[in-house]
């Protein structure tokens, strides 16, 4: 069996996956996160099989911002993601980061590993605790940005929401990957679209 | 019958319809036509259905970058469009200036006309002319974001190539009207995403 790595990434019309001013308060920063996971909130059956898609996966890998709202250099013991008790994610959680920290195990099966020394390791460390599953990179943009381009992703499943940010970080600034449509549905929130990277 | 006006445009990405540049041997500035239609030129067998739908209105309302390359304010006689002595319209043809000349009769029956009346006079001369037939605005990028804004257009229909051009005109830029998906599909080289106007 071939072991898939996917991301998963929910974008405005203008390509933002995150706007500015992000906080522990504002996960999306100056994006409205009803609007743009509408289709997750208030349209969840017409949308199940992408919801449950996003965290089927036996390993993650996320960016340190989308762990935790950026802020001091050092850990603040206390954060444990914006997840709650017990995150979706229910596997190891590789979380790239210049500074250290204990893993964090949660309820559920979740377990938040911080790594160090770089994205190729925190994805070999992904690899191999999903064993037999697939990996999926979990955001943010900079980072999903990072594994298209190092050409680490094999599909890119993007969620179109209908509204503009206007500014933040825009997933297409700075992709060098070549994609191609797969896959395409709408409803009435969001449209599905998925991308095979061309290696 | 109610009459519909829809929109149909091509864009990157990164949303952009025209690149930087545009000059009469490159309609779409720094963007590669090939690549941008590619849908319609090598796979057109797979997107007949859209191919069709872009050129079948009773009338059409283009702006004027649409019709010529940016160049001097005065028309030059011998342009008669982009398109050859037959033009894939077929229909009347409202060009949005602020330079008036006489209508060009081409073959195969289309006739532009020149508008300097503005957007409102072209789009009730576009409406009259096609009588029980529905209107499209052709294009580009600024004159179909002004019939968004203004709420005259009913759907948008989006073709998505997968690349990026990175500067030009983007349709999101200055985009206030509000979208539903209410149609995607994919093929190899476009997604067609179809968006109501949100009245």
């Amino acid at each position: 069996m071939i072991q898939h790595v996917d991301a998963h990434m929910m974008l405005t019309l203008d390509g933002f996956g995150t706007g500015l001013n992000q906080s522990r308060e504002r996960p999306f920063g100056t994006i409205d996160p009803r609007q743009l996971a509408r289709w997750m909130f208030e349209d969840a059956d017409n949308n199940r099989a992408e919801i449950d898609a996003v965290v089927s996966y036996g390993a993650f890998v996320m960016g340190r911002n989308m762990f935790a709202a950026p802020g001091p250099d050092a850990w603040e013991p206390e954060w444990t993601g914006w997840w709650g008790a017990n995150p979706p994610y229910h596997a190891e959680v590789f979380v790239l980061t210049h500074y250290s920290r204990p893993s964090i195990k949660m309820e559920g099966g979740t377990t938040f590993h911080f790594i160090t020394n770089g994205p190729e390791v925190a994805l070999a460390e992904a690899r191999a605790a999903a064993g037999s599953r697939n990996v999926a990179i979990a955001g943010g943009v900079s980072t999903t940005r990072h594994y298209l381009n190092s050409g680490d992703i094999d599909t890119l499943h993007l969620k179109i929401a209908p509204l503009l940010a206007g500014e933040g970080d825009r997933l297409w600034d700075g992709l060098t990957a070549k994609l191609e449509p797969i896959a395409a549905r709408h409803s009435k929130y969001a449209t599905h679209i998925d991308y095979r990277v061309v290696k």
